[in-house]
């Protein structure tokens, strides 16, 4: 079978590419506006596409408070062989990584938000609630991804509510035409949509 | 803020905790039936929470047709600071990889088997479909987890119905009491029940 068993088994390296250091801002410029911080992120997708690095998607966790950016993330799964390297857990962990807790809502912190160029898939909208963080806000929708041939998963019904319960706010559809256009950029280039199995069904 | 800037924000590096590797078996070693391969995982919980380096969980991925060990992850979500390093993707993580792929459903690899100590939580059935694992093997159930505290997150209902439409079928209550012991032992020994700002709701 084609497993390289030379590689070390207990060691996991996600790599950013170097283009993304590169794009972020300096540390004290604010995003004041929820459009400021999603026209940021939906830029880093328009980045990811062009320079081949992976799917059509970027997130980033913001200071609620004061709009700097803490982390940005993009989708990487191609790039790093990994299905789990979608933009939101790339930005989520990097954000824990950084703050030294597995809690962004823990004691001592600032409400913090995640910004996705996209809806969530049903996996990342899982790793919100273990997150910490306090608010989502999205672009394109569900419906958008899906367009272009991605199965996001399934979602529970009323998943706002659900995330709401549990303390996390959220805000839908913000420059959604910017977001969807860069799917559809992907799309028409003819980016791999990288559903399992090429998405064939039993 | 308790952001520490000096850490660099473009690589994540997750480290499994060396007992772990010791805990391996031989690369020939074959695990035939499905209880072989729970109860290898359900000990690998079992060592993750008396090695103190995790909640009492544990994941891997089987060939399914030889019943040998491909990779190998336990719940390291307060060692590693990361609300994503729940076993199941731990374990999908090192197969994708070692496969040097983000599809485990691909061209050239054998039919693939995620076998885990507890169902998934949301966010871990919801990496399933992306990672082209074909089967799931769940040990203690969704109730048992939430019985010890834990906020598994909204799960779309007629999950397993879900999974199958993807390709992947689901077995279910594979040595469920041994599995759940090992939960109830976590739990009486005070373990730490993870969930964001301690499971505090609005």
């Amino acid at each position: 079978m084609a497993m390289n068993k030379a590689l070390p088994q207990t060691v996991i390296t996600l790599s950013l590419p170097p283009w993304l250091e590169r794009a972020l801002p300096p540390p004290d410029r604010a995003f004041p506006a929820v459009e400021d911080r999603m026209r940021f992120v939906i830029g880093l997708a328009q980045q990811n596409i062009a320079a081949g690095t992976g799917g059509p998607f970027a997130a980033a966790v913001f200071h609620g408070g004061t709009g700097r950016l803490i982390t940005a993330g993009v989708n990487l799964v191609i790039s790093l062989n990994s299905s789990i390297a979608h933009a939101e857990i790339i930005a989520i962990m990097l954000a824990q990584q950084r703050a030294g807790t597995y809690d962004l809502g823990g004691g001592g912190l600032p409400p913090l938000e995640l910004v996705s160029s996209t809806e969530p898939c049903a996996m990342c909208l899982g790793a919100l609630p273990w997150s910490g963080v306090r608010r989502l806000v999205c672009g394109a929708t569900g419906e958008d991804v899906a367009g272009i041939g991605f199965d996001e998963g399934a979602k529970p019904p009323g998943w706002q509510r659900e995330l709401e319960e549990r303390g996390i706010a959220v805000v839908q559809n913000v420059c959604r035409a910017e977001a969807a256009a860069v799917l559809r950029r992907y799309a028409d280039q003819g980016g791999i949509i990288y559903n399992a199995r090429q998405g064939e069904r039993p």
